[in-house]
């Protein structure tokens, strides 16, 4: 069984609704770009490599009505492609699938507008496909790093729900069940939008895994007490030295993985790497609405006219990490030198 | 101005009731000390040297009606100290508060039932009002520490709350305000039950501190920011070797602050240390009911049937604090030294 939170038919994408999840299943339907670009802003769809696929089928739904001549339609492909990359800062994989879906529909040298926009929808569709193969071959990979019995902590969603099924780091603990090895996952609750609580459990209970809710403040003790015997979480932009933004609380994590001798394992596609910019220095964070944290749930938790600091993501620093698990195999230090087989082509 | 959680008159105590802040301002009347235990299990009261004081109260509630004879008084006595006593396991002013006063209580020799209960309450009255004593000095001693323009962070609510007024934690950084130092104070909002975010914050916009919230797993990257100069929280029992006892998440961040160079201070009343016991491994961790996760603020935030973890507490191993700020200074290394100005009476 996977879980995926796309469906694409008869020009229509069909989203599910995250921010409802666990207590309602509901759709989003997209039948243009503004959709998606305000389904992704507003996390309907989240997860870097979700959101990359997402932006793959918004750039189609941008222009597919467009019924200008060639260089328009060029023109009006490469405003959209501007406007959907800027949904959100920190993930790459939105802009590497929609400057690689660019690249290729310009590649159509002698086509007509019409053989353009099937030629998008293709690589569109492509991405699609194709990340349900990253995720399972990440899993297969992922599998041979854990045991039996091991007691695994996870942060945030990286799974079915933040991919287009399966998942990565969840992906690499289904990978293990399906295997044989009887794992229990402990997911961090993961404030301020509680994507642990909300879909990762609900996907770990769905998939019939061994499931331990918590706060993210309780981790370290459990580390304390010798509980966990490794951490897997996703990413959303690793740089080329293996410095890795993720969702706020990573770099937490793998701060106290150091302090308890705990394996640190990153699981992404190469979607994720981001070749052109050297450290984390240069990855840009976003910074989310006071109300995330204020509101709690939908109430109001803290006085008004409080200050708030509510950054989605941090970066931890690539010696922190004992080991990358990618669809090409794990890559672990010198990370400059196992990176290489993820540049080439 | 004062936050002061207490009000006793007319043999009743009220309780504000900070379960229902910041959002309602509402008091909770006990009586008997059946409705004491009550609102220091459900955390109506909340905080070690609040509940220590609490509980003088309830012992005397838990007696002032009781017409049987001396012996008989003295032994309905000893069975509401236990009774109270059992209230929450983790914190050990309770204990200390109790104990003491029922043996200051059967140190009158030649009274009556009647004296036996007037000095019973003069004790609680007293415990109450040494509190605010020893929290001014706590402060006194602690806002040498810091300078004028540090940005200090605190986890939970060691305030006017968690005590009769002014607080522990938080009274370091009353005092400094009062001596002229600006602070800003960054305020964990403490999951699960969000001290931080409903008291603390509630507090010091009251108090008008410049205070800025954020969610527990964002405070690591503050600190790799540079932005954190000190830590400052509270603790529930402190054992004879200094490792300390205080809400689930203070050893996370103690461990950030070893990580990052910054100086980690625990404050804390004498009442708080337990010399009967040589190391923290010796204090009970009370584990809370799962809905404190699973609910969030009342809606359901996590699929039913997923497992949870919910320590209320966690302990800091001395190694990791740089100082304990007390009413009798600031204690630093070798603890088994400076203690010794604690055990003195």
């Amino acid at each position: 069984m996977d879980i995926s939170p796309f469906v694409f038919r008869s020009d229509t994408l069909k989203l599910l609704d995250q921010r409802k999840l666990p207590n309602k299943v509901t759709w989003i339907r997209c039948r243009d770009a503004k959709k998606v670009y305000w389904s992704i802003q507003h996390m309907v769809v989240r997860g870097a490599p979700a959101i990359g696929v997402a932006g793959g089928y918004g750039l189609y739904l941008g222009v597919r009505s467009y019924q200008g001549d060639r260089k328009a339609f060029l023109r009006r492909l490469e405003e959209q492609a501007k406007y959907l990359k800027s949904a959100r800062p920190t993930g790459v994989n939105l802009r590497n699938v929609i400057d690689e879906i660019v690249a290729r529909v310009k590649a159509v040298r002698h086509g007509t507008v019409k053989d353009l926009k099937a030629r998008l929808l293709h690589e569109a569709k492509r991405f699609h496909k194709e990340d349900i193969e990253l995720c399972r071959s990440i899993g297969r990979h992922g599998s041979r790093l854990f045991r039996s019995g091991d007691h695994v902590l996870t942060h945030c969603n990286a799974g079915g729900l933040a991919t287009t099924g399966y998942g990565t780091a969840l992906g690499v603990l289904y990978a293990c069940k399906e295997r044989g090895k009887k794992l229990t996952v402990y997911a961090d609750e993961t404030r301020p939008l509680l994507q642990g609580a909300r879909l990762t459990a609900w996907e770990l209970v769905r998939m019939g895994l061994k499931c331990r809710l918590l706060c993210d403040n309780a981790a370290a003790s459990l580390m304390q007490a010798g509980t966990i015997d490794g951490i897997v979480v996703g990413a959303d932009r690793i740089a080329s030295n293996g410095d890795t933004a993720n969702k706020i609380g990573t770099y937490n994590l793998a701060l106290l993985a150091k302090a308890h001798g705990i394996p640190f394992y990153i699981a992404a596609p190469s979607t994720t790497f981001d070749f052109s910019i050297r450290s984390g220095k240069q990855i840009p964070i976003e910074n989310r609405h006071a109300t995330e944290v204020t509101m709690g749930m939908g109430r109001q938790i803290a006085p008004k006219g409080v200050g708030v600091i509510n950054p989605a993501f941090d970066v931890t620093p690539h010696s922190l990490i004992s080991a990358f698990i990618t669809e090409k195999g794990v890559l672990r230090r010198p990370f400059q030198k196992s990176f290489s087989t993820l540049r080439k082509k």
